[in-house]
């Protein structure tokens, strides 16, 4: 695994809950230039405040998260405590408070166990490896049944760069933006330094695009940091890379849906504009019950045409409206093609699906997975 | 059982799938002022182009129902069958097919079985009994588990009316309007005559209060028919009554969700207006977070502030926000008040639910049920 230039980092079991990972800090040597992403729930946690405050500058130095308390719906007390994380680790490494991001992710409304997390803060700066970021990735898991990792090269003028994203998601995954924390390191910068604008593009291409059940975190971030250290790089050249990588992590998340037995990509196609392709596609993506038929490898097409025609305000001629399952036509299949569906269905772990809408030249690819008993039985008993 | 004057039905297998009631007519001997409402789906069945056409002029005499099939996009044909179902069984009855509305509930996209459905229009007259509309509200079950019946006596001048509601819902129930077909008769008039205005204003406050899964059917139809024959009765007292039956019939169709264990009540309070108030209680009763915990007993609030906070439209005040599960306040509960609303959540088959915005004086109830594995178990596998 290659790392980013001069990120170090580590996970570490604080017994938050069990005797899994679930602590984590991400620490460069030098500052970077960071920009971020956060969720619209009107009820964002405590990190997020902090977090929105912290990046106001346009620089960050670390990131510390804990997992199995996500610092939420905890009032003002949680948002001292957010703040004060910050400054004990920033006394550990001897940085400014203020270029220190926090997450927290896990269990919402139940208070921080602060003595645990500031002692760890406490004792960062021994804890630090090189690198060693697949850590971290691992001590931010909540419900996730998979680390999720994707990193890319970057050669440039005959040097060689990386960009290093992690993840963790699997519930509670809707925009704006999809659940998660993701975070993407890079010894790189875009030669814009336009950041924000980059991260925004990629994200609204990408975590935006998928969507599990509906519910919408108040804790989602993702945070984009860059060292510089090897210089500059063209933005289409930066961002491309931060799109496969941001694509990649989110497929991942994707696939990693509770209880999720498939991956479903699917692509609208020939929209009027973003608004309607995303209303539709989310519309499709979200339906307990064409989730449910490709879990079971139910050919009823009939669903994906109710979920279509619930967007009210966005009206499609049936007539031209295509929809195919792994390139089979689905409207109107007789028996024979519906055997066929049936059979694509049960026998692939990917299911792709393409809708043109023929409204327009907009298209737009999202990813969800099905619908299962896991995820029934996993979340009716999360907390207890 | 009582039933209203004048109205006579039957309902029938006819073989469109298996050995249970799959048909059924309700006709008056009179002709009946009518009203309908019917689903905003941008793909409504067959037989809702043609209710809607044979509403119109705001009278009806019959209608003629098939389970088992939706007649949903199924082209143009399927409009066809259904006007062709009107008028055979209009010369069997000896009506105006325009006076006759259609139905068909069930599958998706599969075209009608018309040879068996005509001819059980030709043979309809010799089958009618008086009354008898709980074998019409057998005929239309599809998923749902019991039959679904609501009446009421109506005292008025010394006589005695009936109006009587029947419907079926299970699944794919979502606004606007809820799923479900629902019929309702009655013997008398409202003195305005105004029909059309009391059904709209009572189903606003009923039927399109449930949800089920957040899916919207293409099949949704509320028809209402009085044949006057004993005369008109106050507004308010026809409203009351029709009020009262609905919301029978909505929590009965809430309560019979697929694979529910659990009635959901929830009374949101003091919001700023309709529009408010609908949006953060659907977000609540479509969350699968919220539902799923509901069925598992988990006292997991913080679901609650969620779904609330991902309206993103409509922010609400945290500090003035109260919730409370079966009058039990949840924010910031300590260990023994989760352990209350476990208690409170395992014990009861039906939960009561307030939450109060504070940020006006509007007050709405919804109906829905838990998430359960049998929801999934019974759409993962539904046309196979």
């Amino acid at each position: 695994m290659k790392y980013p230039l001069g990120f170090y980092s580590f996970g570490k079991n604080i017994g938050i809950k069990d005797a899994s990972l679930d602590f984590a800090v991400i620490y460069s040597d030098v500052r970077c230039q960071a920009a971020a992403v956060f969720t619209r729930n009107n009820f964002p946690g405590a990190p997020i405040y902090v977090g929105r405050d912290h990046i106001k500058d346009g620089y960050l130095q670390a990131i510390v998260i804990n997992s199995k308390n996500s610092n939420v719906a905890t009032g003002e007390k949680g948002i001292q405590d957010s703040y004060q994380i910050c400054e004990t680790l920033a006394n550990s490494l001897g940085i400014k408070k203020e270029d220190i991001l926090p997450s927290s992710t896990g269990v919402i409304g139940v208070p921080l166990p602060i003595e645990k997390i500031l002692t760890a803060c406490s004792n960062a700066k021994e804890n630090l490896k090189p690198g060693n970021l697949d850590e971290v990735a691992e001590a931010i898991m909540t419900t996730d049944t998979k680390k999720k990792i994707s990193y890319r090269t970057i050669s440039h003028e005959g040097k060689e760069g990386v960009m290093f994203g992690i993840a963790k998601g699997a519930g509670m995954i809707e925009p704006n933006m999809a659940t998660m924390l993701s975070y993407i390191l890079c010894d790189y910068l875009p030669e814009s330094n336009n950041l924000n604008g980059i991260l925004k593009h990629v994200v609204d291409q990408t975590y935006n695009c998928i969507t599990i059940d509906s519910d919408t975190s108040t804790s989602d971030t993702v945070v984009l940091m860059c060292s510089g250290k090897l210089g500059s790089i063209p933005d289409d050249q930066f961002e491309s890379t931060l799109n496969e990588i941001a694509t990649e992590l989110s497929k991942k998340i994707a696939r990693d849906g509770e209880g999720a037995s498939k991956l479903i990509e699917l692509t609208v196609t020939k929209g009027r504009d973003e608004n309607q392709v995303t209303k539709i596609g989310k519309s499709i993506l979200n339906s307990p019950l064409v989730k449910t038929a490709i879990y079971g490898g139910d050919p009823n097409w009939g669903r994906f045409i109710m979920a279509i025609g619930k967007v009210f305000d966005e009206p499609i001629p049936y007539d031209h409206l295509e929809i195919q399952l792994g390139g089979i036509s689905v409207k109107g299949a007789n028996n024979e093609t519906k055997s066929k569906l049936a059979e694509y269905l049960k026998s692939n772990e990917e299911i792709f699906i393409t809708v043109e809408l023929n409204t327009g030249n907009i298209q737009k690819t999202f990813w969800s997975c099905d619908f299962t008993e896991g995820y029934i039985q996993e979340n009716a008993y999360y907390t207890t």
